[in-house]
């Protein structure tokens, strides 16, 4: 199968070596030429240091390489789906299908990623998300790993499951891609939240906590916007947020630490000096929560923190004394 | 209220104090008279060495202790749980309130730890089961700590609810006992499977995976027994599953390590010296799948890694090439 892969990034660059193991025609399209000279010249991606790029690989920096392709890879980051889309619309195939690997809720919006991409090519593309625990340096060294791609039609699922999976990267399919990709971009802000307990100095009875109730509510959102809870408990949810709140490499996690320790959300992103997706995530999150009407307190206390620079102490106690609950 | 807790370990005098924090009349039970007496004179617990015991805490070794209590506690070992019942039943009053924090499945007879407390008392108390993410050495200096109080009938558990939860202990109540225990008595397989997989050097991609699929079959299990497979999502199940793995504290976990690195089951638990509860429980839950007719690929694999000796290697390889599937 020929496939492009948009995104030069670590998760775009160990996909397209998973799919080069597949046996697969692969185009890593980057977005600067720059980069496509650089990766093609030193076979060697600085974010996977380990690893040596499959001679097989081919490079591009024109989203005219998807002209041909039988399925193409959206691994940018959110905030570029838009616009990439919407350039390599022109020249899609109409039976390609598109795999969704970005994580995000576009801000303004509170779009999914795979409704961005279902507006810019106007429909004439199947969009599949997939996701899931993986970090992008132990995929790259063929270590065990399990992803969930989700569509409404089974038989969509299944081509991606079929072009992806092999004995390393296990794929299970979903028709819950609503449930799957709320997760995948929700789950954020519970890694941010984490990281501000462990930098207060709570322990690991007060972490397990939070994510389990926090998965538990952003189920609940899930369930209300046509979704099935269950996905929140499954790779694309909690799988994902366990990789997250246990990885110092995570920025969410990282950032909520230096929140934890007394700096403002802004200070906190300036020291990580990198996108905090979580910070944007709780925003959207709680907005979507006030629209379709869902009581979201972990969420709100998190957007609290860091928009409204709530005292930490006193919302630990907030969420702590609330009335009285049954668990679901 | 008056209240006996029987089994002076780390958990049962973490509860105790808790109980105390809230204002209860509590006294706590130990198995030796030297134990009650150093416990009495020392006012510590060398399980939890870094706090004193409450003035108000009594000490007891004698069962007669239950006679008047109007709630008592069972913390013994799960072994335990049935002889000790036994012994308790003839003091208990009609109308005490039993809460079963022991985390296990009775060999032989697969019982779950509350069916023993309700045969061994002749049904004529109410048993409620108390399971969550708790370390003791964390509530003991009162960390914020959730966990969830499951019984058929609501009332009884929101007297439990009532008796246990205050600004660091947050109790939500459960109609699915059933679940409750299961999941906190088999999320020691998994445990022990997560050390295994550490063991062999694979990373937090693996682990993720395996704790995520694994809570997924458990929580088929618990259905087709009755549960709810959401309570396998919730603080009984992945929430008290994370801190299980994540903590060097777990038996479970060190001895899956051990048998990861090459070890034999029995090599590494004579290692570890302690009771390892996961290797029990992995011959029950086979039992249980089989007896209902579940298909537990996670669970047979680590039975038969932990009762046969079968290779750890070709084992995630089996469990990495299953046929395709849907996640849920």
């Amino acid at each position: 199968m020929k496939i492009a892969v948009l995104g030069s990034g670590a998760w775009g660059t160990a996909l397209s070596m998973v799919l080069c193991d597949n046996g697969h025609d692969v185009t890593l399209w980057s977005h600067s030429p720059e980069k496509a000279a650089q990766l093609r010249s030193s076979r060697c991606n600085p974010l996977l240091p380990k690893v040596t790029l499959p001679e097989a690989l081919r490079y591009a920096d024109d989203l005219k390489c998807v002209e041909d392709a039988d399925a193409v890879v959206f691994a940018t980051p959110s905030f570029a789906v838009r616009s990439t889309g919407r350039t390599a619309a022109p020249h899609l195939r109409q039976d390609a299908v598109i795999v969704s690997v970005s994580k995000g809720i576009e801000k303004g919006s509170n779009c999914r990623m795979s409704e961005i991409l279902v507006q810019e090519t106007e429909g004439k593309c199947k969009v599949v998300a997939l996701s899931g625990p993986s970090h992008a340096e132990e995929v790259s060294v063929r270590m065990p790993t399990g992803c969930v791609a989700a569509h409404q039609e089974e038989a969509v699922a299944r081509t991606v499951q079929d072009v992806f999976m092999n004995d390393y990267f296990r794929i299970y399919t979903s028709p819950d891609i609503v449930g799957v990709e709320l997760a995948a971009a929700l789950k954020n802000v519970v890694a941010l939240s984490c990281g501000v307990i462990a930098g207060m100095g709570y322990g690991d009875n007060t972490r397990a906590l939070l994510m389990t109730r926090a998965m538990a509510e952003m189920g609940r959102l899930g369930e209300r916007m046509g979704g099935s809870r269950l996905t929140f408990a499954g790779l694309a949810g909690m799988g994902d947020l366990i990789v997250t709140c246990t990885s110092m490499h995570s920025r969410n996690f990282r950032a909520g630490i230096l929140i934890g320790q007394g700096r403002t959300a802004r200070e906190a992103m300036d020291e990580v000096g990198a996108v905090v997706e979580g910070y944007y995530a709780a925003e959207s999150v709680c907005q979507l929560s006030e629209k379709v009407g869902v009581e979201m307190p972990i969420c709100r206390c998190a957007y609290d923190v860091l928009y409204h620079e709530k005292q930490t102490e006193s919302v630990v106690r907030e969420l702590m004394t609330r009335a009285k609950k049954q668990e679901n």
